[in-house]
């Protein structure tokens, strides 16, 4: 006995930008029909996946040396993180899970997954009230707390700062505004690329300003959004946009980086040519993971959490339908900026859920 | 009744690299006859000059913007730190000032200045015994100071880190250097540019191991002499170097950023290409200007002062005579890596003041 399972295997490095062709010869993934032998073993959990993250930092995790984390491996199942429900439970953990409860968990581009007890327990889904899986992948998970601690830990945010923020529309950028908008900005910059994702953040979030860096005069429009210059300056993509914000920098500046989305399929990355404003300004220029601030992610969440019920933070999806086949395109079409809010491949709809997702409990 | 001054004026923009020619029609700089009547005002002390400091901030003086200190105006005497010597007291001010007194006073690069009490005040030159002012100016004054707050306060230099210098036999990185060794670093490293420098750095100074930026190989040397990465990487150079270093910065690297000087000149800056490594491996990069700590002032030269007079820090000059004219030619010949140690002009040597110096008392 066994169940079959699709998986999306990464087959050859971009170079540099993603081939997503699944049936290319060259391209970055194909397809490979497995399948996960019944009765599973008695100490792992069985997981089908419903949701899949797609996150800026894959392209990263295909090729980058020394990064946060090992690169996935030729001929592995592609990483990803996913909301998945626990659809069968090995016998020994039977006290410890039960079927029908849902996981954040990272388990890769394909239908199913085996976890183990340890990992599975710390993967648990925590859906408050109101709030969804999806909010639970979100906000009130990697996205979420990337936007928390870069923003108030690294970017050491106060009341009164001029925040900027690059991808503003992405995933991490619209909560980062939101919180600064929270926490008491003086004004909170968007810098987007395309006017429907900068009206949504002046009129749906409340940023007091949203700029199109595709406009030929972004850079004085900028400017005229900063005219005390950059307090803070969230950086999702790294290139010409850090560099024209370092230019911008106020006296102690603090510029927490996130991403480098620009810069991940280029073939020669740029440095920021104003880098000699770091001493004339002062600036101070880190880069973080969220995972860094773990100790602190209960009283994060619980903030998160406190700010998504009360509405002053608003969630957003932008759910890819055309199950797992559709992970590659989604990731590149990502990259070019299609999304709006949280990028999510869905696998299989929640209606088709073993049981009630937790969001209707 | 008037005495001759002789100055050197900042003339003509420098586009990019300072023409030092003084009697060129697009000199940088001009020599200008100009005198100071007498007697002097009663609220002014007039002081000659000794010993001009060639910095290389100097170039940044004269052309950046939004920099930590206002530009140089075309037509102003050339601004510089000096060690001076106070020759006549305005008649208000005989009870707070006598002649003879030593300052280390932003004078400017000409024969005499005429200074306020207030700034005097500030800038009396403090003389340890055992001690000369070439070290109040230099490792008990602003060398001294940036690099103990850069690698101390920014760079928080831990016993253990392997710490990195460039620009290591210039005036800072020489004390950078030191000041980890006496701090407890695993491995101090200096990169400079010639053998000579190299064998001063590691024979004189003790670093474990000074690499010449110019041999072919200087980045395997770099990698082999640090195999657990870079901890600190304290930096006087931007450019390549800086690069190279982001490149092999450990998990938590802090990286101050002191001077640029490989950049000032450049008609187009580079950027650090290796920036993604500042997630990667959550790089902390800093600007900084040691008046940033002028709290800390105390305390950081009692400490230098106590490591200067035990012999755990060494000191060293680079004297270059012929006058007042040798500045322009000399800033040039130190951006060009002419010197080991702290620059100075000879304007008047110490046999020529009117009466000891506090080094003899």
């Amino acid at each position: 006995m066994a169940i079959a399972n699709k998986q999306i295997i990464y087959t050859h490095p971009p170079s540099p930008a993603i081939n997503p062709d699944l049936s290319s010869n060259n391209g970055t993934f194909s397809l490979r029909q497995s399948s996960i032998s019944l009765p599973i073993p008695t100490d792992k959990l069985l997981v089908r996946n419903h949701y899949l993250s797609l996150d800026p930092a894959m392209r990263q995790w295909l090729t980058a040396k020394r990064s946060y984390i090992a690169p996935v491996e030729l001929g592995d199942v592609m990483r990803s993180l996913a909301i998945a429900q626990i659809v069968d439970v090995g016998e020994s953990l039977t006290s410890q899970f039960k079927k029908g409860e849902w996981l954040i968990a990272v388990t890769g581009w394909q239908e199913y997954a085996l976890l183990g007890a340890k990992e599975a327990a710390k993967q648990r889904a925590v859906v408050p009230p109101g709030c969804s899986p999806m909010d639970a992948m979100a906000v009130l998970g990697t996205t979420g707390l990337t936007a928390y601690f870069g923003l108030l830990e690294v970017g050491q945010m106060r009341a009164g700062d001029t925040v900027v923020v690059s991808g503003a529309a992405g995933a991490t950028g619209m909560i980062v505004g939101q919180i600064a908008r929270i926490k008491g900005a003086k004004r909170v910059v968007g810098i987007a690329g395309s006017p429907d994702k900068c009206r949504f953040l002046t009129e749906e979030l409340g940023f007091d300003v949203a700029i199109n860096y595709k406009d030929k005069d972004w850079k004085k429009q900028l400017r005229a959004a900063c005219p005390e210059y950059i307090d803070v300056y969230f950086d999702n993509v790294g290139g010409e946009i850090l560099d024209v914000c370092l230019g911008l920098a106020a006296k102690d500046a603090r510029f927490p980086i996130s991403g480098h989305i620009s810069q991940y399929s280029a073939a020669k990355p740029e440095g920021p040519r104003n880098i000699m404003m770091l001493i004339g300004q002062r600036v101070m220029m880190k880069g973080f993971i969220y995972l860094d601030y773990h100790k602190k992610f209960p009283s994060a969440i619980a903030d998160l959490q406190k700010w998504l019920i009360e509405g002053k933070i608003k969630r957003k999806e932008y759910i890819i339908k055309g199950g797992l086949e559709a992970c590659p395109q989604g990731l590149v079409d990502m990259y070019a900026g299609a999304n709006t809010g949280k990028t999510m491949v869905e696998v299989v709809p929640f209606s088709k859920a073993i049981q009630e997702t937790p969001a209707k409990l």
